[in-house]
């Protein structure tokens, strides 16, 4: 069991970013922490509504909300937010982080990228997530998400203030952008992911009963020299 | 359980780029086939020493041994190539590929690494690889070999025209790398790759017992506003 | 007006890559060339059946259509196909020209990229489109297709050999990149492009009534120290 | 027409970057205002000269002159800066937006340059210029400004106190850096730029008379094979 | 003889990244200063300790230390931390600036690249070294430190807090990076940069006696033609 | 004193890319051997005449000038054209190889490029320079050309067939293009160059009087805590 952290600036960055990945990450039993940095003051909706937004959306996923204390739109990546993101990575005891992307057009997004990548310095696997306003994102690291898609799109759902108020937030994109992820990783639906680092866990992988390779290891074909 | 099939170009580049990973993918149970796509015509050595030495390290590793027709120094990335390649995908049903990095002094790796992502197109994982002659390599993804590294260098070891007759192959760099690659990835020893696609397969790993996480999910902290 | 060529290794990447461009540009009033380098060979279909559906995509655009005798999985980017480019580039006296993204798993799409750039290397605009087998695409020149998907896609059914028989040709695909483009460019749906070169071309704007600003060219604010 | 906004650091920058862009707009009809964010209190040259300086350089471009509030060396991409752009883009309802390359010594320039990213997150183009301290830069946007080189060098020339005190403007560097984009370009003068975002605006070219193309649209020449 | 500059945030900083080359400069007869930013308040070790150690350092690299006012994980890149690092480079006259490299987790090393690289705006050289918490670094110069690599070592064993107190301060990671890097530069060992700006002074290197090269100058082969 | 390779596929290329360096090369006393690959069949003047033109450049820089045997426009970077560069990096035991830039519209120059990096690979400096038909560029490495660039228009001037009849050649982009380098490097004119690698050579700088850092080697200022 992995213990998955997915770390946003404001209400519903998560559920956009990586919601498919953490419902994937629940069915296979791992354990999911969401990190909510800021209460989103200056999105539509109030505060208090966010905050229930959000609750109701890491019920969705199955997963525990945290919150943060920092203020929608200043947000920094000094040394208070790496040490408030590393708390909660050391609490949770993290295997993996999910964070923003770094090159973003939104400040809070790329402050919250880069205190996590150094509040997670010493974790072996953190993949950043886009969001509306990333500005290039080249992925190469993907989550099959045809089976969570629709949780997916039930969580970010519950952010009723953002999706019928926000223009950056539109769930025909999300679904667009799995199928589009999905074609490139060569699968119905996924969602995308830049590695800062990935290590992969092939111990994890149980050894299932041989027999696909026709040849026999140790016994090999002749050259055909 | 995977099917794993490592492409190199000549013999000893694969046990260079991923002979750690390999002995890991059979560590956990995976099948791993390694395709040699010439047989070293140019380099030092006979090419029948050169076989024997390739076919003592694909055992070392217990890996099935395939070769291909290609030339020492002549080969293309031509229909031809992909195609003898495509092949092996389907014979073994690759579910991972490792290969060459396709920024390369060397004419023959670059042609391996682009026939083989030609070949490899309808596949969810590529891994690039690192040779000695790489020429720009920014690994993302790394594989844990602290248990293997051991065995990867006696796979090279095998390789004695090459250890002996070839300033490329150094088991001092192959063991450095490791190390150095290990400190990116947080770890001891590691290999390292870049993704040209990765689909991290979260269904395989078995769900253990919760308890990580001290507040349970769906419970949620409440907001510090 | 413009003189448009686009580019493409077989029947349908046009399509797939910038037809919905391509329908903007007539739309426009430009002049629109398609030269397809091979016969498709290689795919499911006959070579005539797929002459004939490529010949009504190209009606559905109103494009000129134009062939090339390269061999389908055998394009080099040499000097015959360097020139065979160039001449169509004279012929039309192109002011625009698509093609394939550099970076791609199939060698045709690499050797055509490859070739037309070297055959457009006096032209002020080479775009770049992808294609399903582009490996890495980080676009950042747009053009609205909100009012040409539906050509797109009408020019993309002609193709019925590959819509039926080709996994990478799917619709579905085509009109979720649409989205997922849109959204990028801010507007609703956008093909999406890679400029080699992109001279802007601002003398072809007509100049419109002024006054959207408030304040008179010449009369400036007062600074605020 | 177009409502076009160039926003810079420092009085000198905005010319030096896009002034002969900003030229060839005003020729074109677009109305073009010019967002300085601080008074340049430390270079060479009083505020109040500087500000004389900068508004004669204004009116040489036909442009508007806003003053922005911030303070030379000490301007942050926080929210209060992004706002502050943000409301001028809505104020001159800015359909293209020039501003600094991210990857600059100068911090001003690289504040300024992700808070105007930032602030124009909803618009269709942005377009980074070059400045003597820009870092790296590889551009593929191109204008001519064959036609307002003249022009750019005499709105550079107001600068009186920069031209004469400061080794980074160089009326000869900026001739010769027109030169060489222009032969990039393959035109002869040309500013060059990098995009954040460019959707072309296809609709606004206004269609000619057709025949240049000798075969008419949908009559297609024959298949070679 | 050069005047040497490197700039790190902590101390054990230069040595780790730069500390053979500080070395090979030394010996090749330039004057070599170290400008440490912070105390290292927050690492383990008292600033007492640590400001003996490093003093221990710099005397085992024959280098001057000058130490700067930051502040240990608050370093921002305003005017304040340019402005100091450009007093250094004035006061010693430097020609060959080293910093940390900018893409780093760490937001102190992030910090000092950007104000260093804006300190050096008007000097010839500018290379960036590696960390431990560097996040991508894709080396292109190389310094030979095959003869200075065992006073690196010693150097940073003056650092006794860290070398014993930090995960991330390994003399066996230190040997194994200049060993890969060697390779790398097609030599034994190696410290790897990559240059923000580098002037290769030829005019320093003395003439030889000719010789080398059969061929006389101005007496040319004649075409195989 | 270094032996210097410039490699190029045409007659005129080589003095566009590097022309200036390879004159400041001889003036530092270093030895330099031209090696052009093809004869120019292709472009505008005689095989014959751009043979003498040719010569007359290499004896304006100093240069032995040697030829390969391919044919224009029909280079490929096979191990043919691999071995004829490594055979003249052998002969004259280069330390120092100057060769196209990888990244360009016409196909030798790739082809070229890709060669010689695989020629040199056991080399410990390869830097590319640019052409006029390079298609990226982004310089971190300058020579200074400012004693040197008479004579590299002078060298240039010697291919009167190319300067009068081809529009990619023309002296005044070259004298700009040193400009423009030149403010990138802070000198007045500059080649730029991309390395492949480079090993700085800080031994060959002969140690000079020590006295402009007034603090003395293991004497250190304290720190301000």
């Amino acid at each position: 069991m992995y213990s998955v952290l997915a770390v946003g600036a404001h209400p519903d960055d998560i559920e956009l970013g990586c919601g498919g990945a953490l419902a994937a990450h629940r069915a296979a039993g791992d354990a999911v922490t969401m990190l909510v940095l800021t209460g989103g003051q200056n999105g539509p909706g109030s505060v208090a509504e966010r905050a229930q937004e959000q609750e109701e959306a890491a019920a969705q996923l199955g997963a525990v909300l945290l919150w943060g204390h920092a203020v929608d739109c200043a947000i920094t990546a000094d040394a208070g937010t790496v040490s408030s993101v590393e708390q909660v990575i050391e609490a949770v005891a993290a295997d993996v982080v999910y964070v923003h992307a770094p090159e973003d057009s939104h400040q809070d997004h790329r402050a919250v990228a880069a205190a996590t990548v150094s509040a997670a310095r010493r974790g072996p696997r953190v993949l950043h997530y886009q969001s509306p306003s990333t500005l290039a994102f080249r992925p190469s690291v993907y989550v099959d998400v045809a089976a969570h898609l629709d949780r997916k799109l039930a969580a970010l759902a519950c952010h009723r203030s953002q999706v019928h108020g926000s223009a950056m937030v539109d769930p025909e994109v999300v679904a667009a952008a799995a199928r589009y992820f999905g074609a490139q990783a060569r699968i119905r639906y996924a969602e995308a992911f830049t590695p800062a680092r990935f290590v992969w866990d092939l111990g994890r992988i149980p050894a299932a009963a041989p027999g696909r390779v026709a040849v026999a290891p140790g016994q090999s074909a002749a050259p055909p020299w």
